[in-house]
């Protein structure tokens, strides 16, 4: 191990030198500047250089810190940075006695208290806990000397003579190392019997004891601890700057180790399952979650790299990435699902039952990776996102709600913008272009200048120009008017309520604006494509590049307008600073969670995002799982996780889960129709295996098909329910390897949590093992209309595509403005391998409409719409609101889910 | 004090009983009982009941502990809830060897082990840290034995013989009464000569040693400490046990003590105001906050009070209120100003630099209250609210955007209010009353039920049933139908986006909306009664009641539909659960902040909330000050302020800071137009002392006068400018005096911080010791036309009052739902005291015109409109977000004020 040494002083002038030196030597060195801190860091080269100058100035400051007395307060503020800073692996407080309080002394960190001054080293020494703490250097000086005595003092006498915490120290220190102590002072009348009997003396604060040579046996050691001052220029004073150096190299040590990849510690939470199961808030209230603070230690996160929101949700920082970026990642998990019912197949439940048996049972580091749901549907139509029964996120109602304000800054972000269009739009209306520029590049104490933005605007209008009165009225006009032509303005505002009455409508009524009024619409907040920017965003500048290319309109000539053009891209980004790290929470039995994004499904990707996954795999390290959900089917939510999100990430999966339940099997196997709010029919109640064998060799052997294609093994996870028989079960399983699945297993997380899911966790591991051969579906380069053909045969199962001549035209232009080599995100329905939400099964001889196409720049994909997709939900005639209350006194929500 | 005991165990079976014994005694008790933990907390009665068959249960208790030896999780897990349960003041393992681990043992917080087992206090202990450890019970014990022996021992020698932890405890204990001590062992060759010259012996793990009688001196004391099982029953485990209990009761004093008022110890952050001042964002930028919980610990909150949002902002539970209900009240000191120019006074910045000032330099324990800016106008024209310059809350960006989140609720739920209007509206249009009540009450299992708020709905038609098959069908229509007029809804949807676009807007134009479409608007979402009303809750229960009662619009026969009767408001509550937490941060100077709402200043009354001010009066303690702003000038905000908010909260404000500037009491005085943008005239930069008597004896006077209407002393602080001179400032603060000020002074905080408050601070330290004599201007039960007008003739200085027909045909139907004696929010210009903003000085001889009149039922106040309010500002051409960026490496912000 290499390390650096650092010299840090109170106004931050510092010197450094990296060292191949003798240990003992640089420590005679560190004491004889009388440094402040003596600190270390993990380096990269091994290059000694010391600079001479500095240290001259250094030891000034030194001596301007003695003048001063009344430091404590700067000191302690000092301390604490020194604390945070995890470049800092040791702290030595050379200082004045008098500023040595116990406040100052206790305001260290023990981990860096290398000089075992803190009142917690001290007591893990005492107490022999040194697999924590520190050796006091003077005090391992010490019992050095008493072991390189001439003859060996195991079993010896060693008389310690003085008072004081040392003295105890080295009394604890000598006896565990096999020798005998006793104990004096200079005063004791038995003093001369003592030292008479002992074959070491050691003399604590020796300056002032004299022993009389008569008294101490031939042989016998002597060690003289005189002050700290005295002793950095004796022999033990030198000893005891190589113990402090070698203190700092095990702390250094200490948190190096604590960056290896290690099975995790996790303090599970109990689960006791009840039957019948209660209500998702029933059991989410009845588990304490763990303080998000605990959990982040016990996997592995500093504590700055954590940003609570309350006591149990934690923003995680990005710098976790690089911190790590040397640890493999572990094994990549996707979820994905057979063409569902109406009523959902449980892929979040699975996903959170296959980590607690994981994490919690067979004590695997494993995370999974959650989209973070939109509000409006918690007040709209009864469903949480958190999971159910017994494999759920806690508290759910911090999942459902609020979270940690995400959406609510895209919301915030995503309206900035609609904001700035229309006024833009009616700035450009009614002024001149002379004056239209002249407030956009206003005079400043009689200086105009561009902001970098605009520089970038220009640069894009291929003005290669900084100073505003340089530009002729020409580049004047192209630079001050969007001209956007309101008939194409794409931007929609958001709202992540349920609100059907803003789908279509007309803004700018009012007198103030001038007549200039437009019909345009609100989309539910998840739907805005800053969701999906945030989904694929692989660090803050990328974020920040693709909030910049953002098209929200066209200009009268044809031009695509961006977020960029518009001069609002910057504050974008700084509404979506926070919204980018990841939030941490954890499932009932403790185990950890990240929740983050939540693109639409449809008109979207539909998966979570690509750096909640990235931090989760570089935190289970190698041998740990991340398990990540992809929205809809398979054949919709894998498609784009592999096309799109891989794509974007470089991540490679190591095996797909595909979540079956009998009831969607047995639809596709031709049973009647299924919707949300009747009651099932039969043939969903009895057990029927001829619909069950029909619907596995259609639609499940067709979903697992596809995900070979990409060249991964799949896992088929049959989500048991009650009216499940043993025989419908098996033949599931069975039918699912014949198909080609590595393995078929049921599943009971909902009614028992991780246990019910230990044999998808075994059977996931076993599958993780196998090698994969992961590959795209087409290659981006590929004609647009060859990419949709592509997905459409390949994974639809459709005969061709229709392409209208309008879509076709969009199509030019998009290739013309260059996005013709983004990857495709279908607008499908999920209902149907098809257009068709009714064809259930695994249809064939279909040719799939492209109904429309559009595109999403920053997000980078092309949309093809196969049918309409309704981007703003409504609510019913009695919404769940009706249900929701909170107890004012016990603050506990009532009534959610 | 008195004490409650109580013993808990791992099933939480549990007994309790509170004492007058003898301490001692009952100590015996409980180490006779063997108990897991001994707990104690202060109770309020002095009952004795012990229950010996639970007594009987909880000892076998015990023996199922021993039974198991790998219950470490388990018992991790109960400590880590005793240590945040903070009823309990000690804990006591009394486990077998085996399981008293180093980390079981760890996990124990050092406050509440009194038994001195962990590493920490182990440590105080030994460095003779003793106001924050405790005394080992049994080294207690051995100490007091010692110290009751017949001959003082002091100065003499005692013999420690044996070997342990609880040796060094006893050595540095009885070293530190006095004595000396000698350690040996059992085998030591010297043994015998220093048993002879000890004058006490304690031998530790004496079971197996052996003194012969005859060496030792006649008189010397001996003591034998034998192991736990067996002091329990020996002399020694009764005393052992009597210092455990007085260690819980010196536990449960130090914790008594910290809820007591204390001068806070703040670690103040220095400042070096640097010439010029930089940017607001680069002073911020240039001081490291506090983390958050250091503050919050300096300021006396429990961990379990704090919600952190990052490291610098932090929500306060309300749970405080309940802790420090007995503890006095601070003083509270609102800050106003005078009629402003539109550049605006200073208001912000002098409240932020008194406290800097107070807290900072004087020591004084003192908070700011303020409110959360909307996020809109960051976006928009430049301009922050956390101050400016060296007074300024950090860091300024997190203040400015998203906060934690407050405001984001707010829009969540009133949109959720907007949404849960048109869908209603559309539902009852499109089905039948009988359609419509099988929906809204819905058979589910087969089973029929109304909602709790659908029953408080059916009660407020005067139907008290709760079997729905019970209705008549008058009641099934009278409860199915709101009915609402579409023309008579007065609630709009909210942004925090300044959305010009937005303010007229007609909605419901897709086809799913059946042709119902209705004009409507946004308005900005701090403009939303649900932030008045947040403003104006004092706790939970107060809120969700209020947001029950807002009125959204009148049905067709006139009657008011509520949000209770939309069904909505539970889960508005729910939304706003977290938003009623008042929300911690810093100054640049470390003291406290709190910031929390915001509602508009002219639509509602533009103070910052109740629960902030009442939780800060708390935490200052009854020397500590609480400083809290009102928008606007004093004729709007700080009558509002008392009128509303203190009528509301119940607190008596005891001294007003008014603030002014030379530049408005120049304009004041007859001086030129001021207005944004513009270069300020001529008059504003040279000295003219004749403007400066002119605004003085016009606008400040009446000021300075309104207040003393209310009882309560004034000081004027003079917010100096650079351009001010000596004379001008002088000449102010002497009118100020004459006009009835009890002080008046100028403040330099801009440029200097607290330092340049200091004058201030003292001036309202001592205004703050006067008489104060507070009183409402208007009892609430006055005719609401009279409410106005005494407001109009008293504050504003209007002849009379102008009421349309309109008006008051809209009053009588208020006095009619009964919203008669609801205090009155008026919405007047802030830039005259009469509704003619040009108007300066203090005009007289004017009738003020009441154009219109509107309730905010659920925030409690009537709202009379004086002139037309817009409540959405709009974006300029060049809005500031074209300089807001974010550095993509360091995170920094860029271009934010």
């Amino acid at each position: 191990m290499r390390l650096d040494f650092f010299f840090v002083f109170l106004d931050n002038v510092w010197f450094s030198f990296t060292f191949n030196l003798d240990l003992f030597l640089l420590c005679c060195i560190i004491s004889s500047l009388s440094l402040l801190y003596c600190i270390s860091k993990a380096g990269d080269d091994y290059t000694v250089e010391i600079n001479k100058k500095i240290a001259g100035k250094v030891i000034s400051m030194i001596f301007a810190m003695f003048a001063f007395s009344l430091l404590c307060a700067k000191i302690i503020g000092e301390l604490l940075k020194l604390n945070d800073d995890p470049k800092v692996s040791g702290v030595y407080l050379h200082l004045p006695p008098a500023s040595l309080t116990s406040r100052v002394i206790n305001t260290l960190y023990p981990e860096k208290d290398v000089d075992c001054i803190t009142d917690m080293n001290m007591g893990r020494l005492v107490q022999g806990n040194l697999s924590r703490g520190f050796v006091p250097p003077l005090a391992g000086a010490v019992l050095s000397l008493l072991q390189k005595h001439d003859a060996s003092l195991e079993g010896k006498t060693v008389l310690l003579v003085g008072e004081g915490p040392l003295k105890l120290a080295l009394h604890c220190l000598i006896e565990r190392n096999g020798m005998f102590v006793q104990s004096s002072h200079s005063n004791s009348n038995s003093l001369q019997s003592q030292v008479m009997h002992a074959d070491a003396l050691v003399l604590l604060g020796a300056e002032s004891m004299e022993i009389p040579s008569t008294w101490v046996r031939p042989g016998a050691a002597i060690i003289r601890c005189e002050s700290i001052l005295k002793s950095v220029i004796s022999g033990l004073g030198y000893l005891t700057a190589a113990y402090r150096a070698q203190n700092v190299v095990q702390s250094c040590s200490r948190w190096l180790q604590e960056q290896q990849y290690r099975p995790w510690h996790l303090h599970t939470l109990k689960l006791l399952p009840l039957n019948p199961v209660p209500s998702d808030i029933e059991i989410s209230r009845a588990q304490t979650p763990k303080p998000i603070d605990q959990l982040a230690a016990e996997i592995g996160l500093l504590p700055e790299e954590l940003e609570p929101y309350g006591r149990s949700k934690a923003k995680v920082r990005l710098s976790l990435l690089d911190r790590l970026h040397s640890q493999p990642d572990g094994k990549y998990i996707l979820v994905a699902g057979i063409t569902p019912t109406p009523l959902g197949e449980g892929k979040s439940t699975v996903t959170i039952g296959l980590v607690q048996a994981m994490s919690a049972h067979l004590k695997l580091n494993s995370f999974a990776c959650l989209r973070q749901p939109s509000q409006g549907p918690t007040f709209g139509v009864k469903g949480g996102a958190a999971g159910g029964g017994y494999a759920q996120v806690i508290p759910m109602e911090e999942f459902n709600l609020h979270l940690t304000g995400d959406i609510h800054a895209i919301t915030a972000a995503n309206n900035l913008v609609a904001a700035a269009i229309d006024a833009r739009m009616l700035h450009e209306a009614t002024q001149s272009d002379k004056a239209l520029f002249n407030r956009l590049v206003p005079s400043v104490n009689g200086v105009r200048k561009f902001s970098p933005i605009q520089i970038s605007r220009l640069q894009g209008l291929g003005i290669h120009k900084t100073d505003p009165a340089s530009l002729t009225p020409q580049e004047v006009s192209a630079f001050a008017r969007l001209d956007l032509d309101p008939s194409k303005i794409t931007w929609h505002r958001v709202v992540d309520t349920n609100d059907r009455f803003l789908r279509k409508i007309t803004v700018g009524q009012a007198s103030t604006e001038k007549g200039q009024t437009r019909e345009t619409g609100f989309d539910i907040a998840v739907a805005s494509e800053i969701m999906a920017i945030l989904a694929l965003s692989d660090n803050l500048g990328d974020m920040r590049g693709r909030l910049g290319r953002m098209v929200v309109g066209t200009s009268r000539s044809g031009k695509p307008v961006t977020a960029e053009d518009l001069g609002v891209s910057g504050a974008v980004a700084v509404l979506m600073k926070d919204a980018i790290k990841p939030t941490l929470m954890q499932t009932l039995e403790g185990t950890p969670v990240f929740v983050h994004a939540g693109p639409f499904a449809n008109i979207a990707h539909g998966n979570s995002s690509v750096l909640a996954d990235k931090l989760a795999l570089k935190l289970v390290g190698q041998d740990g799982f991340v398990v990540t959900e992809a929205g809809f089917g398979a054949d919709i939510g894998m498609e784009k996780f592999f096309n799109i999100k891989c794509r974007a990430s470089g991540l490679k999966p190591n095996v797909v889960v595909l979540v079956a339940t009998v009831r969607a099997l047995k639809m596709h196997g031709g049973g009647p129709n299924v919707s949300a709010g009747a009651p099932l029919p039969r043939e969903y109640i009895d057990e029927n295996l001829s619909l069950v064998a029909r619907g596995c060799r259609s639609n499940l052997r067709k979903q697992i098909q596809i995900a070979k294609l990409f060249g991964v093994p799949v896992v088929v996870a049959l989500n048991a329910f009650r009216t499940d028989t043993p025989a419908e079960i098996d033949l599931v399983c069975q039918i699912a390897k014949e198909c080609g699945a590595s393995d078929a297993v049921s599943c009971q997380h909902w009614s028992q949590g991780g246990r019910g899911c230990l044999e998808l966790a075994l059977a996931v591991k076993e599958a993780a093992r196998q090698p994969t051969n992961f590959q795209f579906l087409y290659n981006t380069e590929m004609p647009i209309v060859e990419k949709i053909r592509t997905i459409a045969q390949k994974v639809y199962g459709a005969d061709d595509i229709e392409v209208s001549p309008e879509v076709q035209r969009k199509i030019d232009y998009y290739n013309h403005q260059g996005y013709g080599s983004l990857p495709i995100c279908m607008a499908k329905t999920h209902l149907s391998l098809s257009h068709m939400p009714d064809k259930k099964g695994a249809p064939t001889g279909f040719v799939l409409p492209i109904r429309d196409i559009r595109a999403s720049v920053g997000a980078g994909f092309i949309y093809p719409l196969v049918g309409t997709m309704s981007t703003m939900p409504g609510l019913p005639t009695r919404p769940c609101f009706y249900d929701i209350d909170i107890d004012p006194v016990t603050e506990d929500i009532i009534g959610l889910f």
